[in-house]
């Protein structure tokens, strides 16, 4: 058993996005004149169909990341179904050393190392040894991974492709930067917002993550 | 803990489901004469926009299911997008047998009991006690439920309520019955197939679900 | 050509659909105590749903409606999707008379007749006249209903039958109730809102119809 | 009234899109070896995605064109609910020339130009005329352009800029490119085939889109 850090990883290079093609799209419904697209104007064109909730043409430019993340998160991540998925299969990956060169990885709740104390993690350390333990004696004795993975725990270590549209990132990123949301996802989630942040902040020019409010289912 | 039988619960009566509104709609597209609907009409009726794949009208009518499964299974029911889910939250749900009135339930793999021997289903057993014993050790440490999830087992009994239309449905039937999916995802949805089969085996008339194919993820 | 009265027909009987399964899904989350259900108790149900924007098991239940409205129209309405949609089409109905037992029928716009002068009216009715009589002579020429078609009006009468479920209904008619939407289409929508008001004013006790706001697109 | 060729743009350059981000998700599931990715490689592996009805991986990559059609063909299009679209409006455009300095514009049926008679693009021709007559009287009388849209024909021009990915244009051209489908339709969405063909011949390596099926509505 191994701890696994969580991590976002951008398939997608953010700084590369060009966010013209939704001022052409936002453009076409009104046959308006022609822009130079100076990165001011596109800042303004795009705050403008934020504001005015107009925010269809967003759905034009997607980016893809691969998460690192436990299976209760992972859990929550699907549940978005705009999106697209390609997720690490417990029926199809055998997790014993020998086939596949890997053993069983696990990630502590808690990333941020806020709340938990010492001595819980020591019991959640611990119980990742037995899941493994009991996973192995069941893959032994001739179980089949799809079976066997009914022991493993919920903070199994798996990885997740997403790709989704803008309009759809920004749906997320307001429900999941929540504090009312999972902090795991959270954690995650804030990743995105402050990568956007950086190279595209009009995208995000409405979402505060620091905001209390009612979501996060 | 406490080991539960999984089981799907017809929370639509399909006996109820009216497929009129379907023969309806798809008679809207010709401007055709109207029917009489007699069962034999729309049976045939039916059969015939599957045959010819003009499936959008099947849209119209949707049913309603409970399942009770594990959490393995319920990750791979929720990636069906076209659908509607509302799940148990390991998030809200404290396990604790003061609060709920609940203890842990868990479900054991292979539902059919066809495959794994009385030896390894007790390891299985034995490792949901052990996750019982460490998800309370934690909750009696103060650590909120949302974390202690983390060690609880994949095959953590879970309750999720999930809609979809008739087209929706078959889709998934097709990929969930078929002999290369996950056995357990099978004996449920195998299950639906056959109360469907029951009352309006026109909706399932193409489907084989005995039949060995390339579909299964 | 004749004009027509464009409508809503409720394909479901929206006095018949029976909230319950909102609230049997809604509670699945929390594993809540039973509810019996009064009237009263669903209604603050789902209006605490709504208000705290939890409204995923809205879209548990659905309902189906048939528009008779114009071709501008259905082409904003089909733009919605989350939806199940069915429509007559330009390119099986052939409109001579002989064939189907139709003729070409038209929408007046400003449906609510509040704008346009009778003198406006005449010129539309002219048009509509002319647009009947250049179809003709394409289809007595031989050419193909899917190409004479391009002569027909916006304001041909179309027929679109469309499911969808109470969140998404609620979306639309945020959008399409709106004194910015387009006159013809919040004319319908009103319609269903005060069908749904009638007999079920919790899904609507948010939605104001006369409050202007920035959607309507 | 000016006639208009119609036609598709690539607004994304399809020889630039990179199909790794496809390769890499799909060996995500399996844990698989890394690949080189040589272009044989890429070309092999998703074939066999393709051939095993695997497609789910091809959700993660898109692009964007804006086609130039009338709006009997955009209504068409619109119908594809897992897309971006974006239009040009008939509610916020007026025709009139002084004000954006366009006229109306319109788009001959039959495209392709193999089954009108002259006699018949004539009627046609002075119908577009007509309508814009019409049209203009409305807009001089004061008339709103969302209720003098009226009168405008079905084979008004129109721009329609839309996205989605890899596996839903696949889908869309098995149905839009068949010979069943509406000739105006498929000739644009023959150039999409095409050009996806000369670039990236992996994505329709089983699409043949002079098959007569039963598809096409």
């Amino acid at each position: 058993m191994q701890i696994i850090t969580p991590s976002v990883e951008f398939i997608t290079d953010l700084s590369t996005l060009d966010p013209k093609v939704i001022v052409d799209a936002g453009r076409t419904c009104y046959k308006a004149n022609k822009l130079d697209y100076t990165p001011e104007e596109v800042d303004k064109f795009i705050r403008k169909l934020i504001s005015c909730e107009h925010e269809s043409p967003l759905e034009h430019l997607s980016f893809t990341v691969k998460f690192i993340t436990d299976r209760g998160i992972s859990h929550e991540l699907v549940r978005h179904r705009l999106a697209a998925f390609t997720q690490e299969s417990t029926r199809y990956v055998n997790y014993m050393k020998e086939k596949f060169g890997s053993e069983i990885a696990c990630v502590l709740p808690d990333y941020a190392g806020e709340k938990l104390s010492e001595e819980a993690l020591k019991v959640i350390n611990k119980a990742f040894w037995q899941d493994e333990e009991n996973y192995m004696t069941l893959i032994e004795m001739g179980v089949s991974p799809q079976f066997a993975r009914s022991v493993l725990p919920t903070n199994l270590k798996t990885e997740l492709v997403m790709t989704c549209n803008i309009r759809e990132w920004r749906h997320i990123l307001k429900l999941r930067c929540s504090p009312a949301a999972h902090p795991d996802i959270k954690y995650l989630c804030d990743k995105i917002y402050e990568e956007l942040k950086k190279y595209h902040p009009y995208f995000v020019c409405d979402i505060d993550i620091n905001k209390e409010d009612m979501h996060g289912f």
